[in-house]
C-alpha cells in the first residue's frame, strides 16, 4: 500500500472504534484512536497471517496487551475481512465474541488480555516457543501502552527477552502519554522508555507513530533485527484525528461526546479490506523432540521418598513419552526438583530465574503454541502470579503448576518460604484442579493424569520425606479419594491430605489403643473433591474433621464443605489447620504449633466423640 | 574505625553466621559471609540507629532483602551489643526471635523477609514516609542480593523511588554471582544492574565489596547525592573467607561443611562491639498532617450511590480527623474514588501508578513508619499484590486495602477487570478483616472501623449505583451482621454482601407474593463473622443459602460454613456463585448469568421449600 491507503487505512480504523463503542455506550474509543496507525501498517504490510487457518503453525502472533483497546483489534479484523459490519456493532454485547477486552473466544485471539503489562510476558514465552520449541520463523508482536510500562512484569519480560535473544520479538509501545486518570509517569519522554528497555539489551527505535512511513521504517528495522529483540516507542495522540478529544483528559473508557461529528471529521466510514500476507505454506515443524527413555521410578511401600523428589522424577519419566511436554522454573530447580527434567531435557527446559510473572507468562505463551508446560517455584511464591494464573483461566491456557515447600511442615525456614494460601488461591481458579499428593508412587501416578487436563492444574508437593503408602501400580483418578482406615465401628472421620495423611493414621493408632475408631481418607484430589465417597463417610460417622497444613480458610475444609454444600442434610465438620503465625521450628514441631500434627487429632477426636463441641 | 579495624569487624561478622547456622545445622552462612563487609562499614560507620530506642522516629531504617542472609543481621546486632552469644546460638530453634528470615519479633525488623524483590519496595514506602510524611532526615538503606535484581517489583520500585526522588535511599547490591542453584542470569556484570538501574534515573556506584575503604567511600557517596537514590552495586563472593566455599556452587542454604575449620580461617571468634552512631535527639517531628474538615457524607435512605462513591468520600472525611491516614493508588484513582481524598489531603496522597506490588509495599513502608495506608486499586488487580499482602501479614503491617470493581456486577468490561477471587485471596491472610458493604451510609461507617483494626483489613466495592437502605447515623460493627428480613414463617435464609443482597431483597418480595417466607441477612462482615446470627438463622430455618457474585470457593459460602465448623449440628447449605467464565454483558444480565440475580435466588428458594435438592 502507498503511504496514503495507510493512512486512510488507519482513518477507518479510528471510525470503527467510534462506531463500536458508540453502539456500545462504553468502552475505550481514544486509546484505539492512538494506535491506529501502528495497527494499520502492521496489518498491511508486516503481519504474516492466514485468518483462514488461526492454527496455521508459521503464522505470526499479535497480542493486544493494552486489552482495553479491543476496538482496535476488532477494526482490524473487520478490515482483514474476518467480521462485518453487523459483526463489529455488537462491541460489548451480551452473547458477542467481541468483549470488552479480548479473549479466545474469537480464533484469533490467542491469550485474554486487559490486566496490564501481560502481553509483553507472555509474549516473550511465544517467542522462546518459535526459538527453541516449534524452530519456526513466525513473528511475535506485542502492542502495549505506556501506561503499564510500569508493572514490573513488563521488566521481567524485558530482560527475559534480552537474555534469550528473541530477535522475532517486537514490542510496540503507543505512548499516548495520557492513562487513565491523567498524564502518564512518563508523558511523551520516549527516550526514557528507551534508555531502560536498552539498558536490558534491546534494540530500540524511536518514531513519531502517526507518520505511517516511519512506522513502516521501523517495522522493517525491527524484523532485520539479528540477536536481540526491538522495541518500537510510537509517541502518539490519544483520541488522535478528532479535534474534540485529541490529546485530551478525560475521554479514556468512554464513548466519544458527538460519534457522528467525529466520524465525518474522520472522513465517514470506509471499507478499505487488507488482504493480509500469508506465513509460507508448508512449513516444517519440527516435532522429535521426545528423546530418552526414562520410565517413571517405582517407589518401594515403606520407604522414604519426599513428594517434590517424585515429581521431578515423574516429570521427566512424563517428558520422554510426551514431546510436547516443557518445564519452566524460578531458580529452584534444585527444590522443585524440575531440575531431574532439566537433565534429561535440556533443550525442553527454561530458566526463569527469581521472576514469577515471567513463569506462569511464559507457560502461558508456550500453551498458546501447543506445548504443555509444567511451571514450579515454591507454592508460596506462585501467590506472586496470582494474576496471571487468574487471567490463564480466562485465556483457556491450561497449564500445569507445581507449588513445593507446602506448609508448615518445611520447618526452621519459617512463615516467608510456608506456602499456606495456595489451596485457596488455586482452588478459585475457573476451571481448575487442584492435587495434593501424601506418597511418592502417588505423586507420580497424579503428575500423568496433569498431563490429560482440560483447565489448569496445581500440584501441591512437599519438602520432606514422607513414608510410601501406595504401591507403584495403584492408580489415583482426579476427583477421586483413599479410604485408608475404615470399620463398621468408626465414630469420626478424619480427613488429611500430604503431611496430614500421616499425621491421621498416627492418629488412628493412637486412637485405637484406646478403641476409639476412626476413618482416615486421603483426599489427594482437592478440586474436584469425591463427594459421594465423602458423603458414605458422613452416613457412617458422627462427624468429619479436615486436617490441613493450610490456612482455614478456602482450603480443605471448605472443598469438604462444598461438597455437601446442595441442600442435603449436612454432617458436623470440624476444621484443624494453621490459625498462628509460625516461626522457625522443626517440621515436627511445627505440626504440633499448628494444632494438626497426629496428638492434636487424636484429642479433638475425642472431644468429638465425647459429644464436647470443640470450641 | 581503621580500615583493619572493619576487615576484622567483617571477619567477626562471617564467624558469628557461620557459628549461628553450625548451631541451627541450616541457614544460609555463605550468603552472609558475602555481604558481611558492606554490612561492617554500614553499622561501624554509616547507619545512625538507636538500638535502645528503635521507634526513634530519627532512626535509620535497615533492611535484609535477602533475608535468608539472617544471620548476617543477627551477627550485626551481636556486634552492636543488643544480642549476646547466647542468643546468637538460638538461630532458627523453636521460639526463638532469631528466625530463619527476620521478622518483626526482634524489635529492631521493620518488617519481614525472605519473600525475594520485596525489600526495595517497602524501603521505597519508608523514604516516601520520611521525604514527605515524618520530613525526617533518616536514611533507609536496602541490602539485596543479585538474584532478585530479576523480580519486576524491584524495576517497579527503581523507577517509584527515582521519579520521587528519594536521595535518602539507598540500594546495597551483593552481587556474589551464585543464586541458589547456580549462577545468576548476570553473574560479575556490574555494569548491567548499573546500566538498568542508571536508565530509571538512579546514581550508581560499582565496587569491589570486600573492600572496606571502597565501600566506605561509596556510602559516603551515597549519602551526599542530592535529588536522587544511589545504588551502590558490590562485587562480592559467596563463602567469602573461606576457601571450601569462597566462590563455590553447592553450598547455598546449608551449614558450612566443616565449620570449625572455617572459624579457624577465619581468625577465630571475636568480640568487637561498635558503638552505632545515634541520630539526632530530639527530632522534630512535623505531624500536623490534619487538615480542613471534611464530614463523612450523610445519604438518604431510598437514594442510589455507589459504594465506591462512599469509600472515597469516607476516606477524604477520615482523612480529616486523623492526620496519620493516607492513600495510596495505583494510577485508577478515578475509579477507586481515592481521588476525593487526593483533592483533599494531596500532601497525603501517593500514585503509584499501575504497579500494584509497589502500590501495596508502600502502604507496608509507610505503616512501619506509624502512618495509616489505605492502597486501592481494581479488586482484580490486587491479586498482583498477593505475596505482598501475604509477607505484610508476617510483618505485622495492619495496612487497610480497598479493592473495587468487585464481580460480574461491573457488566460490560468482562472477566479480567472483574474481582472475583479477592474474598478468597483476602480471607486466608493472616488476621484479616473483610468488609463487604452494599449501601453507601454503611461503606462510610466501615471505612471509619477499619482505622481501628489490629490486622490486615480488606473492602469491597461496587462500581455501579445501588439503594441505600441503611440510615446514615447507624452502626455496622465488625463482625456483626444485619437481618433485613425475618419473621416466624421463614423458611429458609438467604446470606448476601454487597449486591447480592439487594438481589435477596427483590427476591423476597417476589416469594412474599407466592406466600413463601424468607430470612435476609447482609453479611457485611464476612471476616470475622457473626456466627451468633447465622446460628439463630439455622435454628429457624430449614436451610442457609449464600448468594456471592465471586467464585464459589473461599468466598461468602465458605465464610458461613467455617462458622459451624466446629463439631456443632450443621444447617442444610446451598451456595449461589459465579461458577461460568462471564463475557461482556449488562450487570443485570451478568448477575442472571451467574444465577444470583433475585430470580435466580427465588427459583433456588422454590426447589428447597420444595424438598428438592439443587443439583
Amino acid at each position: 500500500m502507498e503511504n496514503r491507503q495507510l493512512e486512510e487505512l488507519g482513518q477507518q480504523l479510528r471510525v470503527d472504534a467510534v462506531r463500536a463503542a458508540d453502539a456500545a455506550q462504553s468502552g475505550h474509543p481514544t486509546s484505539s484512536m492512538s494506535a491506529a496507525d501502528l495497527g494499520a501498517v502492521l496489518l498491511a504490510h508486516h503481519l504474516r497471517y492466514d485468518f483462514d487457518r488461526p492454527d496455521h503453525p508459521g503464522n505470526d502472533r499479535l497480542i493486544l496487551s493494552k486489552g482495553h483497546a479491543s476496538p482496535l483489534l476488532y477494526a482490524l479484523y473487520r478490515a482483514a475481512g474476518v467480521i462485518d459490519d453487523d459483526e463489529l456493532l455488537t462491541f460489548r454485547q451480551d452473547g458477542s465474541p467481541l468483549e470488552g477486552h479480548p479473549t479466545p473466544r474469537l480464533p484469533w485471539v490467542d491469550v485474554a488480555t486487559g490486566s496490564l503489562g501481560q502481553g509483553l510476558p507472555i509474549g516473550v514465552g511465544m517467542a522462546l516457543a518459535g526459538q527453541r520449541l516449534d524452530r519456526l520463523p513466525y513473528r511475535v508482536w506485542v502492542l502495549c501502552g505506556d501506561s503499564e510500562m510500569a508493572e514490573g512484569s513488563i521488566w521481567e519480560a524485558a530482560e527475559h527477552a534480552a537474555y534469550e535473544r528473541l530477535d522475532r520479538l517486537t514490542l510496540i509501545v503507543d505512548v499516548n502519554r495520557l492513562g487513565q486518570r491523567g498524564p502518564t509517569r512518563e508523558g511523551w519522554d520516549l527516550d526514557a522508555y528507551a534508555r531502560r528497555l536498552g539498558a536490558f539489551g534491546w534494540h530500540t527505535i524511536e518514531i513519531d507513530g502517526h507518520d505511517v512511513a516511519a512506522i513502516d521504517a521501523a517495522y522493517q528495522e525491527a524484523t532485520a533485527a539479528q540477536d536481540r529483540p526491538t522495541a518500537v516507542i510510537a509517541r502518539t495522540h490519544k483520541g488522535r484525528g478528532v479535534a474534540e478529544v485529541d490529546d485530551q483528559e478525560g475521554f479514556h473508557g468512554r464513548p466519544l461526546p458527538h460519534p457522528e461529528r467525529a466520524i465525518e471529521e474522520l472522513g465517514g466510514v470506509r471499507s478499505i479490506r487488507v488482504d493480509v500476507a500469508r506465513p509460507p505454506d508448508p512449513v516444517l515443524t519440527t516435532t522429535a523432540h521426545a528423546a530418552g527413555e526414562i520410565a517413571a521410578p517405582r517407589y518401594r511401600v515403606g520407604g522414604e521418598t519426599a513428594t517434590r523428589d517424585a515429581f521431578g522424577a515423574a516429570l521427566a519419566a512424563l517428558g520422554s513419552v510426551r514431546g510436547d511436554v516443557v518445564a519452566v522454573d524460578g531458580e529452584v530447580g534444585d527444590s522443585t526438583r524440575t531440575a531431574a527434567f532439566a537433565k534429561a531435557h535440556p533443550d525442553r527446559y527454561f530458566e526463569c530465574y527469581i521472576a514469577e510473572q515471567q513463569l506462569v507468562a511464559a507457560a502461558v505463551g508456550m500453551r498458546a503454541r501447543g506445548y504443555l508446560p509444567f511451571a514450579a517455584t515454591f507454592a508460596a511464591f506462585l501467590t506472586r502470579a496470582h494474576d496471571f494464573i487468574r487471567m490463564a483461566a480466562v485465556s483457556e491456557a491450561g497449564i500445569q503448576l507445581c507449588g513445593s515447600h507446602a506448609g508448615v511442615a518445611i520447618g526452621q525456614d519459617g512463615p516467608s518460604q510456608m506456602g499456606l494460601e495456595d489451596i485457596a488461591m488455586m482452588r478459585t481458579v475457573h476451571g481448575s484442579t487442584v492435587l495434593y499428593p501424601c506418597d511418592a508412587n502417588q505423586t507420580a501416578r497424579l503428575v500423568q493424569h496433569m498431563a490429560q487436563l482440560p483447565g489448569i492444574g496445581y500440584l501441591r508437593t512437599s519438602r520432606g520425606a514422607m513414608p510410601v503408602l501406595y504401591g507403584p501400580d495403584e492408580d489415583f483418578p482426579v476427583g477421586g479419594c483413599r479410604v485408608l482406615r475404615s470399620s463398621a465401628a468408626d465414630r469420626v472421620t478424619v480427613i488429611g491430605a500430604g503431611v496430614t495423611v500421616h499425621e491421621a493414621l498416627k492418629a488412628a493408632d493412637l486412637l485405637a489403643a484406646e478403641s476409639i475408631w476412626i476413618r482416615v481418607i486421603d483426599l489427594y484430589s482437592v478440586k474436584p473433591v469425591d463427594a459421594e465417597t465423602l458423603q458414605e463417610a458422613a452416613d457412617a460417622t458422627d462427624c468429619l474433621v479436615t486436617v490441613e497444613d493450610h490456612r482455614p480458610e478456602g482450603g480443605i475444609g471448605d472443598a469438604v464443605a462444598e461438597a455437601f454444600a446442595d441442600g442435603r442434610p449436612q454432617p458436623r465438620l470440624v476444621r484443624l489447620a494453621v490459625r498462628t503465625m509460625p516461626a522457625s521450628a522443626t517440621p515436627g514441631q511445627q505440626l504440633h504449633h499448628a494444632g494438626i500434627d497426629a496428638e492434636s487429632i487424636a484429642a479433638a477426636v475425642r472431644l468429638l466423640v465425647g459429644e464436647v463441641v470443640v470450641a
